[in-house]
This record gives C-alpha cells, structure tokens and sequence, in this order.
C-alpha cells in the first residue's frame, strides 16, 4: 500500500492540501503524550506500520503490534507503552488509534467547498439555508426545507419538501433524503445514501398485495453517520429513529419504524426488518440479519452474519453468532463438537457390535473381540 | 415513537395536506366496517396502539393484540372483533390492516408534484411524454423513451433510450431505467433503484474474463414495486422479467435471465442468481440467497437468510430454511438435535466404559459400575 | 423469455441498432470455427436454446447441453462437438460461449453517444477531458479531475476533486467517484457505483466513536467493472486497490484498504471487512462475507453465503463454505452427518437400555431382550 506523502502529478496535488512537515514535539502537544527521543524531529507524513518510511509517524494499537513496530521503517511512533517503540522515537498516549485520529484532523483539515448555491443547483425559494451553506450543482433542495448553518449539499443531492437538515452535516454526491424526514446536526450521508424510503408495508386483499401508505417519517439525531448506498425507511405511521452518535456503514438497510438507541454500530451489509428496536451501543457486524420486531438489549453484539428470528429479544450485554444466533460461547462449542461427530458416529457402530457380540456369547470377553 | 398528528413548525406543515378530522362514521362507511360505540366521534389522526393518543384512530391485527388493546390510549379501533376492544369504541372489520390502509390512502392522499417538465430537466426531443407527467429538475428523460400519463418522475432520475414507462409510475429521486427497458403502469421505483443494469456475465478466455454483450432487457410488468437501491440486471439475451404485483424491497439484487412471476415478495438484500425462475406468490425473506438456475415454486417461502444452492428445484409451497436450506421443520429439528450432541457425547463415552467394564468383569454388573 | 429479434414499436427499434441477417458463414469466420452444414444458412438473430426460433442461432456449452440442444428450434447452434447439435447445422469450436460473446461484440456493437460536453453537465474549468469524451446532461466534472479519451460519462454521474480517469471507460448514470481517487483505463463503473466513500473507521474515545480521518485514496486498475450500486472505500492512509481485470458485481461492499488481486470475481452482494487482502484469480460467490484483516490466497473460491471471521488465512486454491467456513467437502459431510444424527441418539438411547439389561442379568443375553 502506497503511502499519501508523495502526491504523484498535478491532479495529485490538487487533491489534498500540501503535507507540510512537523515535529515530533508538535505531536505531542496536539496528542497530549510524552515524547520519547527527540522533540525536533521533523516528519512529513502519516502511514500505517506496513508502508510507513524514514520520514513518517506511525502507529502501534497494543503491545501485539510490537513485532510490526520493530520491522516498520517508521521515524516515529504513537504508542502507549514506550517498549512497543523498540528503540524509535515515539510518543506514549493512552489510545494510540485516538491519538493518530486527532493528529489527523489537526493536520489535514478536510477541504471545504465555497459557500453558496452553485449554478446549476435547484433551490426552491421557500427553502431556507443557513450561514455558510454550500449547495453544488445538480443538487435539489424542495419546499419548505431548512438547511442547518454550515452544511455542505454534494452534487445530485435530493432534499425533499419540509426536509430539516441541522448544522454543520454533510451530504455526499446523489445521496437522498426524502419528504418530512429530519437530520440532526454535524450528520454525514454518504453518496448515494437514502433517508426516507416508503417502508416495506403490505396488506393480501385476497387478490394482490395491497400497499400500505407509509406517512410516517426518518429523525436522525446529531452526530450520526450513514453509508454509501445504504436506505433507512420512513415509517409507517412516527417516526423511524437513528439515535445520537450511531456509525451505520455502506449498503445496510433499515426498516421502517425502527428505532436505534445512541453510539450503535451497524457493519456493512447489516439489515434490520421492521419496527425492530435496538438499544444503546448496539453493534451488528457486517451482514447481520435482524428480522422484524426483535428487541435488543444495550451494548449486545451480533457478530457477522448472526441471524435473529422475528420477534427475539437479545439481552443488553450478549454476544450472539450464527443462524438461528446462539451466545457465541454455545455456537463455538457447537461447531467444535460437530467437527467430532463423525468420529462419534464410527465410535457407536463400533459400540454397537461389540454389545452385539457381549449378548451373543455367554461368557467373558475381551475388549479385542469386537469388531472395530 | 411520536405521532403524525402534531406537526412542528412550518416544514412540517408544508411536509403533508393538513390533518383533518373525521368521524368514527365515515372510517365505517369507507371500510365497510360496524361501529360499535358512538358514531358521531371525532378523531384526528391515525398511530399505533402504542403510542395512539386519545383522539386517535388505531387497529388491532387480531386478538394476540387484545391486551396491547385494553393498555393503548387510542380513541377508537379498528378490530376484527369488538371483544379485542375491550370496550373501546371500535369499527368491526374482517381485516383490521386491510381497513386501516385503504382508510390512510382516502383520509391522507399523497401529494402530487404539478404535471410539466421542469426547468433543469433533460427531455430528450424524441421522447414523448403522456398527459400529466411531471419530471423534476436534474432527470433525463432520453431519445425515444416513452412516459405514460400520469406519472411522476423525480429529480435526478435517469431514463434510457427507448425506454418505456406505463401509467401513473412513480420514480423517485436517483433511479435509473437503463435503454430499452419497460416499467408498466403503477410501478414504484424508489430512490436509487437501477432497472437494467449490465448481468454479470463472463467468459473466461485463458487470460480475463471477457465480457458476454449483455443486450436483452428488462421488463417490470405492471403493479410493481422496487425498493430504494436495489438492482435487476438485463438479461444477456431476451428479458429479465418482474411479474405483475410483486414487491422488492430495498437492495434486493436480481440477476441477468431471472424470471419472477405475479405477487412474489423478495424481502430487503435478498439476492437471486442469473437465470433463476420464481413462481407465483413467492417469498423470499430478509438477506435469502438464491444461486443461478434455480427454480421455484408457487407459494414457496425462504426464511431469512436461507441459501439455494444452483440448480436448485425448490417445490410449490415448500418452506424452507438455513444453508444448505431444509425444510424448516427439519431446520428446526436439526438445531434442536445440536441442543443434545454435547449430552450426547458424554452419554457415548460413559456407555463404552460401562461396556468396557462389562467385558473386563465376568460375573453380573450393577449399572453403578461404570465410570461416569 | 421473449428474444430479441422482433423489436416492438418505434421505441424498441431506436433502443438497437437494426438486427441485420447474417450467414453461418460469417458467423465461422468471426468465431474461428467450423461449419456443419450450410455455411449460406441465413439467420437474422441470436437466443438462448430455450427461446430460439428457426431463423435464430444459438449455443450449448457442453454436451450436458445436448438434450436441449435437441428440443430446441434453433436453427443453428454453436458448439464444442457436432453430435450435441443432433443434426442441426452447426459451428464447432472450443469454447461455444466464448464463441458467442465474440459473435455479439461484432454483431451488435454497443451504441455510443456523441463526443463532446452535454448541456447541463457541469464541468470545471481546470478538468481536463481527453478526445471523444463525453459527458452527459448532469454530470459533474469537479476541479482538477482528468478523463482519459474516449471515456463516456453518464447522466447524473459525480467526479470529485482531483479525479483521474483512464481511456475508454464507462460510467453509468448516477455513478460517483469521490476525491482523488484512481481509475485505470476500460472501466465500467455501473449506475449507481460509489468508489471513495468513506472507511469505516472509528475509535471509541470513552464517550463517543470518534471518526478516524479517511485521507486515502481507492485505486481501480485497468479492464475491471464495478455493478450497480457497488462501494468501495477509501483507504484511511494509502490506497484501497482492485486489481487490472476484476470483476465486482452488484451491491458488493469493498472496505477501506483492502487490496484485491488481478481477475478476481466478487458476485452480488458479497462484502469485505477493511484491510483484508485477495490474492489473483479469487472468486467470492453471493452474499460471501469476508471480515477484516482477512487473507485469501491465489485462486481460493468461497462458495454462496460462506463467512470468513476476522484476521484468517484462506489458502491458495482452497474451496470454503458455510460460516463458520470449512472446506468444502468437510462442510457437505457435516451435512451429511447432521443427517444421520437423530437416527444416530436413538440407537444410543437404545444401546444403553440394552446394556443396562445387559448388567442387570446376569447370564447369556438374546438381542431381542433389549427395549428397542
């Protein structure tokens, strides 16, 4: 893996802002860490341990990586306990990842477009934008909607009628949020993202299925995150809740009148059917399958590719795998046990014959005449 | 979760025509239901029994619900027997949801956008456009598409070269239906949804894959709905087909070839393999998986996340579960089996000790003797 | 499934270029192959053996196919050997589906639009366009991007900051390409694609997940498509790569950093967890999940569905399934075996009733005294 120090032609340039150099020293003080060696070394980039050089700062998570730490070119090194170094300048911090996290926003403040409805952007004239609002061509912001101070509307964007977008959030290319749904503030939709469509709700009359009007809407509370070509639907009738500070990745799906509680973690591919309602610092990894009207308790775990049947309840605090998900404990143990189960099999044959034998004779016998 | 009654503030009162009230009477008279209380009471809008209020119309599916009922706020209900009311004012109806919908599409019709093209809107010259048709700012509409009367055609919204939509459509923002493709009347395309994408369809050649020409098409037949991001190949030759009345939810993938036929229901991220056939009335719940050049039966139904392995025949009716997916009694036998083996084991080894004792020993045995 | 060759109504003869009659003859030339029969046989369309008609060609691909070739009422077939033909005029060689794909990309070439940059697109003024590109109503061609020559891009379609392009691409309408992220040259990126969004990264900070800033780039090497409504994430530092002639159909899910090897194929709707890495040739079929930090070796094949937990290793040429995923044999045994288990506790329970008979007389037994 390429690191980013070296931009390659102009276009590379363009992209990013220049990398200027530090110190060590001014790691440190953004990090609030000690430094190891020399303050004044001057570094110009940021790479991972892999592909860090001479003249890049690192990162070691924990006394794990200390093999890689030692192997890494790296100049220097966030870390949280100085052995990890092995001998190269560095930084002890508490959370290294956290640390690196900081130094990164510090450093390379992500480019802001101008503020302004670009030509080519669709505004309708009751709509109302707040200070420093940046709307790119392409874009469509509808009746009635309101546009928090400081957001940023990506190109191909749909802002729906009575839209309410808080401050400060970020809407990449040709994300989606529909009519009525409301955004809090500091939020980023990912390209292509959709907030607010018709939820999943059908009636058989008898003869087809009938749809049922989804009038509900979508509140995502502040500091949410959602994905690439992820959907949340819009409730049937309410509201379907993202709650404050959750991280949806790409490509998962949301049904209608869910609620998430705060700072939940829902993996790529994840999906929840509806009115399912997850609780706070929930993490469904990548793939999970969440059948409607499950309840799951705080801080739960589904691990990848779990299953959960309509109408479970997941205690708060479990870890659960698998389909149908067992407490992931059971499901390793299960998995180890069918890996004796031929064995197991061969050895009751066996068994068998040999009792077949013991009823046949009448008198003692050894173990070597069964068959095996 | 909160109700739609109160709108907040302006945009939301853009957002949806006016609450109005109604009488307990006129739901009866256009549900063709029997009151059962007073007809002449008001109410203001529709929620869940959950969080109804007491001006507030809500349903009861059936009589599991009878103490969600009795507990509820709600100010009248819609019930198949008025004994679930618990002497609630109630309207009798055979299916309370059934009612309930067809209630919301009279008493909240949905907002239509004014018919006409909208400045920012891309028309090609040659394409022709039935009477009320509204395309919104940023949709293209291309060379020789044709767009039946009535419908709705959202912002950003891509239609191909030859491409024709039925009556009364709705498409919203972002989707795509790609050359030569044809939506018939009635059809929902929510935000993001492409009709007609390439199949993926490779030869290997001894050195890449090279692409097979993909150049059938896509035919949605009328009545149909397609959730937000969801994709259906093209066929590579002839037609990808979506029978008449059928529902796909959001990021739903279908394959090059796959024929599905009238009333399915492909619940959200199912996925279908190139060339697989689905009969009338097929279910495929959350995140299935079903491999190419499956056939399936009328009525069959996979539970979530249940995998078809190609080739596969799946019977009329069958209902099947897990991966490799088995009839879901048998899953479910099988998982409970799982339950026993770690017994099962212990049992096993206890018996060849006891046996092995046997053996040993000559004269008669108490069962105490073996080791545990 | 309906064919191709009778396009119906004006608008189904603007979607094609017209289907000209061609000769057997031509078609041998073209392919390298050699006629049985009347190389002056006259056809008029391409379809598959179900749906061709007598003035239609067609192809088995193997003589698994020859049944059908038989029943089939094509009028001429391409194949590996004459007799699957049953007699029908024919065309042997190698590979009949390879053979095809080639007839297709002569037969019917892909209709391209006019160079040049459509009204309504929106392209900065420091982007620079190579010859005969062109970009559609729509489009936005942000500051600094580069597209290569050739390169056609579709309605709707977003190109960040930056960007470059290679020659002869494609991409879809609706598509994005983030920020200074990479594309080689004969590309297609399908409607909807996302390349750039965001890595899933975060480190708890005691209070909140605090976004780990995603500064990388994703680079997209020559000849490999991108399905519909696919996303690929940047790296955080460095590149998340997919390698020359790749293969990722719809609603894939790339995490950030991951580096993917030449020729891999990744089917519908399968995912990868961040900073995993394929080797060449690999194959994910649907719905695959594969974890994070996860290596998969050369031409390793993860059948439907299969799941790779975090940090594993998949060996070169390995077969896996299921999840937890086995080898594949290994994992049709446990089935096999899961099979056989209930009958296998019964014959336990009746072992140990019989050996509990068994101690508890104290002379020779009969089989038959056992409880069954």
């Amino acid at each position: 893996v390429a690191r980013l120090r070296v931009p390659r032609g102009k276009a590379a340039r363009a992209r990013r802002p220049a990398a200027l150099s530090f110190t060590l020293g001014r790691v440190a003080q953004v990090t609030g860490g000690e430094v190891h060696g020399d303050a004044g070394l001057r570094l110009t980039g940021v790479a991972p341990l892999e592909s860090a050089g001479p003249h890049e700062l690192s990162w070691a998570v924990d006394e794990r990586r200390t093999a890689d730490a030692a192997r890494s070119r790296a100049g220097a090194l966030l870390v949280a306990d100085h052995r990890v170094a092995s001998g190269k300048p560095c930084i002890v911090v508490e959370q290294p990842a956290l640390a690196m996290a900081r130094w990164l926003e510090i450093h390379r403040p992500v480019a802001r477009p101008k503020p302004g409805v670009a030509r080519g952007a669709f505004v309708d004239r009751t709509a109302r934008l707040g200070k420093g609002v940046s709307i790119a061509a392409g874009a469509t912001v509808s009746a009635g909607a309101r546009i928090g101070a400081g957001s940023v509307i990506g190109a191909g964007v749909f802002i729906g009628r009575g839209v309410e977008i808080g401050e400060d959030c970020r809407l990449d290319p040709n994300a989606a949020v529909l009519e009525g749904c409301r955004i809090g503030a500091r939020c980023v939709l990912q390209a292509g993202a959709v907030v607010g469509s018709d939820g999943f709700g059908y009636v058989w009359d008898g003869e087809r299925h009938r749809k049922i009007p989804q009038l509900g809407i979508v509140r995502i509370e502040d500091d949410v995150e959602i994905g690439a070509n992820a959907a949340i639907d819009r409730a049937t009738l309410g509201e379907t809740v993202v709650g404050r500070g959750s991280r949806i990745d790409n490509l998962v799906q949301v049904g209608h009148n869910v609620v998430i509680g705060e700072n939940s973690v829902l993996c790529g591919q994840a999906g929840i059917g509806g009115s399912s309602r997850l609780g706070r610092g929930v993490t469904l990894a990548g793939q999970v399958g969440v059948s409607d009207h499950v309840t799951i308790g705080d801080g739960a775990v589904l691990t990848g590719q779990a299953g959960i049947a309509r109408q479970a309840r997941v205690n708060a605090g479990a870890i659960l795998s698998g389909m149908p998900a067992l407490p992931h404990r059971e499901f390793l143990k299960r998995a180890a046990l069918l890996g004796r189960l031929e064995a197991a099999l061969a050895r009751l044959a066996a068994l068998e014959e040999k009792v077949r034998q013991m009823a046949k004779g009448g008198g003692p016998w050894s173990s070597g005449s069964a068959k095996s």
